[in-house]
This record gives C-alpha cells, structure tokens and sequence, in this order.
C-alpha cells in the first residue's frame, strides 16, 4: 500500500467533518499534535519511526476522479465540498521529532499546522504509520538492547500484521539496531541487507538430513547456514561438522548453524562444544524460534554462544504491546489554545 | 499493498532453498498444509479469512525484470536459478475451507500442492494473509457474538498495524458480521458499507459545544450522530435534544449521539433517559471507545440501551492475541508423507 494511493485510506469521519468545517466556514490554521497518551507495561520510552512516509503521503495528497466519483456514490456529501476535495492538497507544515529518535509519553512526536480540514484529513494515515512503524522500533530496539551486541535479524514477515506492515516492520527494526531482515521486498525497496537460509520443511523433503545439508552447501558454499534442528539438535550439529569438513577439503568454510526450538541455552552451548572440539570455531551459531527481548536478555545474562538472532513474530506485532494509545489532538485553533475534557481522553 | 505487488514480498530463505531445490533437482510434487498450532489465550475457534487475497497472489505471481535485477544484485544467486525464476508462475493446485467458516487447532484451513519450488515460494505471502485476515475475523466474531445483535462497525483504521492491515481489518471484520467500517478506501475497494461521523477535535474547534452541533447538523440533516462526551456527557445530550428539536422544527430527524468516554453503562442509562424524556425515541445510542469483546458481553449483560457500537483497536490487532501460532507444513513430497518431529514444532 504506497502512500500515493492512500488519500481514501482513511475515517470516513474525516471526510464528514471536512464538509461540516467548510460549510460552516471553519477551516482557518489548525494545530494538531500526535502523541501517546501513556506507556504500555513494561515501556519507558518509545522510538519515532514513520516520519518518511508521513511526508511523502502529505506531499502526494489528491483526490483522483475514481475518488470523487466513489465518494458522491455514497450520497453522503454534498457538490460543494466534494468540488472543494478535488482541488485539495496539503498545504500545511509539519514539525517533527527525527526517525530513530527517543520520545516519551505526552510529549508530541509529531505536530501539523494547516487549514482546519487539511489537517484533519490527514489524521488517520499519519496515527497509523506513526503508531505502527514507532511501536516497531520501540520494541525492535529493546530486543538489540537486551541481545547485547549480538546480531539482531528480523524474521517477522509471515506473520507481521499484514503487507504493508512486514516492510514497516523490516524498516523500523533495522532503523533501531538491526542488522538485517528476511523480507526480500524490503531488502529490494529499502536497499536493507537481507538474510535467511532453510526451513524445516528443506530438511525433511530430503531423504536424509545429512543430503539436505549437502545440498544446500553446493548451492551456497560462501554463506551456508544449517538449520541442524529438525530431528535432534545434537545429531543435526554433527551431521553439521561432517558437511563443514566436506566443505574444508572443497576449500569452502561452512558460516553457521541455526537452532530454531529447545533449550536454546543448553543447545547452544552444547553445539558449540562440538563445533569447537571439531576446530570449527569459526562456524557461528543462529537463534531464533519465538523469541523476544525477555528471551534475549535471558540468553545475554547466561553467555549462551549465539553470533546472532532471528527475531520475528513477537518483535514483528509487539506482542506485548500491540498498540499505542497515540492520538491526534487538537492543541491550535485560529490562534486559541484548545482544551478537551473527556474523562481519560 | 496489491498482491499483484508481492512476489518479492518473501522470506529471503523461500528463494534460496528455492535455488538448493533447484540444483539438487528436488522439484516434485509437494503439499503443505496451513493450519494453527495451538489456541491462543480464549479461543477456541477460527473464522477463515484470507483466501480471495492468497488466489489472487497466486494467479499473479511472477517475477519481473526488476525483481530479477535486484536478486541478481544481491549476488547470492546462480544464473540458473535467476533464469527459472524469470519464467516461473503457479501451475499448483489450492484446498481451501471458504471465507468465513469456523476451523480449530490442528485442522488444515488451507493446502497447497505444486511443484516443490512454487509450493514453498509462496509460504510467507499465504501465511501472512490468512495469519491476519483469520486472527481478525475471528476476533470480529467474538465482538459481534458479545453484542448480541446490536450493530458492531469496524472503526480500527488508524491503529491497525498499517495500511494493508486497515484494508483486511475492514474486509474480514465485515466478513465476520460487522456491519460496517470507518474506512473509506475499503468501503471503495470492497464495496462495504461506511460509517463516521465527528470527533472530539470537531467539537472543540467551535466557540461553543452547542455550535458544533447545529455546524454538524446542517451539514448531515439525514444522517447526523453527534458526540456528546467531549466535555460532559449529560451536559452534552441536553444539548443535542436542543439540536434534534430544532431539526424536528425543519422536519428532519437527529439520527444518534455518540458517547466514547467514561462509564458507558451508567451514561448510556442516563442519556436513554434524557432522551426519552424529550420524545426522542428514535434517537439511538452509539458506544464506542477502547471498546472489545468483554466490554460488549458486560454491556450486553446489563441490558446498556445502545442501539451500536464502534469497535475499533483492541479488535483490529486482536489486542489478547495479536498473533497466531500459523505454520505451513511439508506433508506431502514426490508421494510421500513427510514427518518432522522438532520440539514444540
């Protein structure tokens, strides 16, 4: 979903408004701000994130003819505001608090200052991509926090909340500490590094693992990864040393191994064992497999021997936290200050 | 995001297990099975959802030059395989159980059968939209049962996790039993019924309450709900008896008031009195405001006299269960049943 076709991704309320405002000559300079309210548990903070797509749909603003023509289908407005839609484009400025950035709650991340209905009909698209991609980087920067300087990867994409989310999310991660994510699209848009190797599913098609190895090492001698899990970890990890060694005498040097489920600590170190007394020190160890930042802290406290992490589904829907009261407030109006008064709002 | 878009909308290792396939010459017949592990946290359902996305992916898919360009670029792939992906389009074969019917743990909701390399190409894309469009319908369905038939619409928009989620919150909510959504591109593109009406931002830019009502009021004689919590709710459905006698005065009919604030129980009682009172019977009560299905079923409880309800972030990123353990599982290849026996997995 681009931005450029996004002018209708939007409340209905807005447009209704909008109408309201005209015909009651209400659309002198507004001031909203965008903010969240209060933290979820466990956040002090947040990271901003959406800004680049905020500008680029603010500059892209029309109303097309299949637009217009949708929206008096409807019967819901009247000639002249929807004469007044098809000229609109935003006009207005917007201050904001750089992607990357730190912010609190209650603090604005984001204001805009427009003519009252280009400012309102501009909320809905600017809360969703604020609130979506700031709420990504807040959690994908506590996962590189709390992995200590091990590589972070993002894994999210099949199950992010969608589309447009699985490239928000490989975004956001990356723009909070991220190395890397699997999603080739955004490694393609983004100019991201991306990253993956196999599945479960390219282990057990083979007929034996050590085949399954095998072929994935002739096809990517210079960055073989094993996912050494799909029958027993410990067996997988010296099917992994055999292959390594097959690739050694080829002059090739295996990357890594991958452990996607289990006791990640006590396989990890139990892998690393092998690799080591092996003289495969160099072949590096991958996490993943539900993992969060709790996990990962876990795992940083406790020394386990992982290189790196794939993170995905909890980082990719902030499964602790999956949305932010943020909000669009009215601050300016006509040069007044404006107060609002609803209990918890 | 169109599916026409999202062939490059891919876990990375979907393409590089697609290159091993392809050079050990392991492209026979395979069948996965899309199905959810386990229940999350109360449920004991699934609404499927998603299917007309993953076909209309499926009919589309293809590389094109740019897509081969990039990998190309990337440099982890052979010319081989780069020149297979340039004429590959899906010649599989899709079981589905249709849109909208209940499925359970463990049951297939979807299965592919293709050639090895497609099948497992297109894991991320189908995983990703029957993931979301299922975890919402169902959702939606506990919302809409906990109703007990009075209206549920869609108001999620702006904090669904982006714009793609917005459009499929606004689709499989409706598909569940909601009556309609906020969104306007939706209701354009899925041909929905939209709903909206004002903010509390609307409210506060007039000199007074009572303005901002008769501005609404003249601008949506036939269809005009009005918020009344944006200061005080009891003050606030005085003052739109005030507007409803005064479009009686012009024959017309105040359609409703919005309450989105404080103790929906106690203000919906007393706002049906005043109305009442009044002779505005007809005038109903929409509930809205961090509302989700355990609110709806203590409202439903107690017999609240709202008439509808806007129904928005806590159902459109299923707030308790903003993910589903969905996996896509080799159980089928070259005629054989595939098993894999990884803990937990």
């Amino acid at each position: 979903m681009r931005p450029e076709n996004c002018t209708l991704l939007t409340d209905l309320y807005e447009l209704t408004m909008g109408q309201a405002y005209l015909q009651a000559g209400q659309n002198e300079s507004a001031t909203f701000s965008l903010f969240v309210r209060r933290y979820p548990r466990d956040r002090g903070f947040f990271i901003s994130a959406g800004l680049e797509d905020v500008l680029r749909y603010l500059e892209a603003l029309h109303f097309d003819a299949g637009d217009i023509g949708y929206l008096h289908r409807t019967g819901i407005f009247s000639a002249d505001f929807l004469g007044y839609l098809q000229g609109v484009r935003f006009t207005g400025e917007v201050w904001a608090i750089p992607e990357g950035r730190l912010f609190f709650a209650d603090e604005p991340v984001l204001e805009v200052t427009a003519p009252m209905i280009e400012a309102q009909l501009v909320e809905t698209y600017l809360i969703n991509q604020v609130h979506l991609q700031s709420m990504i980087a807040t959690k994908a920067a506590r996962c590189v926090h709390a992995a200590q300087g091990r590589a972070v990867i993002d894994f999210a994409l099949r199950r992010t909340q969608g589309a447009d989310a699985g490239m928000k999310v490989a975004r956001s991660s990356y723009l909070a500490g991220c190395v890397a994510t699997s999603n080739v699209l955004a490694g393609k848009e983004y100019g991201l590094p991306v990253s993956g190797t196999m599945a479960h599913s390219f282990v057990s098609s083979f007929p034996s693992e050590l085949e399954a190895f095998r072929a994935f090492a002739r096809s990517f001698p210079d960055r073989c990864v094993l996912l050494i899990d799909t029958y027993d970890t410990i067996r997988g990890a010296h099917l992994a040393v055999q292959v390594a060694k097959e690739m050694e005498a080829r002059g090739q040097r295996l990357q890594g191994v991958r452990i996607d489920s289990g006791d990640l600590l006590a396989l990890s170190r139990e892998v690393r064992r092998i690799l080591d007394e092996a003289g495969l020190g160099y072949v590096l160890i991958v996490g993943s497999g539900g993992l969060d930042e709790y996990d990962l802290a876990e795992l940083s406290a406790q020394g386990a021997p992982f290189a790196s992490y794939g993170v995905g589904t909890r980082m990719g829907v902030s499964a602790d936290a999956p949305w932010l009261d943020m909000a669009y407030k009215l601050v300016h109006y006509a040069g007044e200050p404006i107060m609002k008064l609803s209990p918890g709002k």
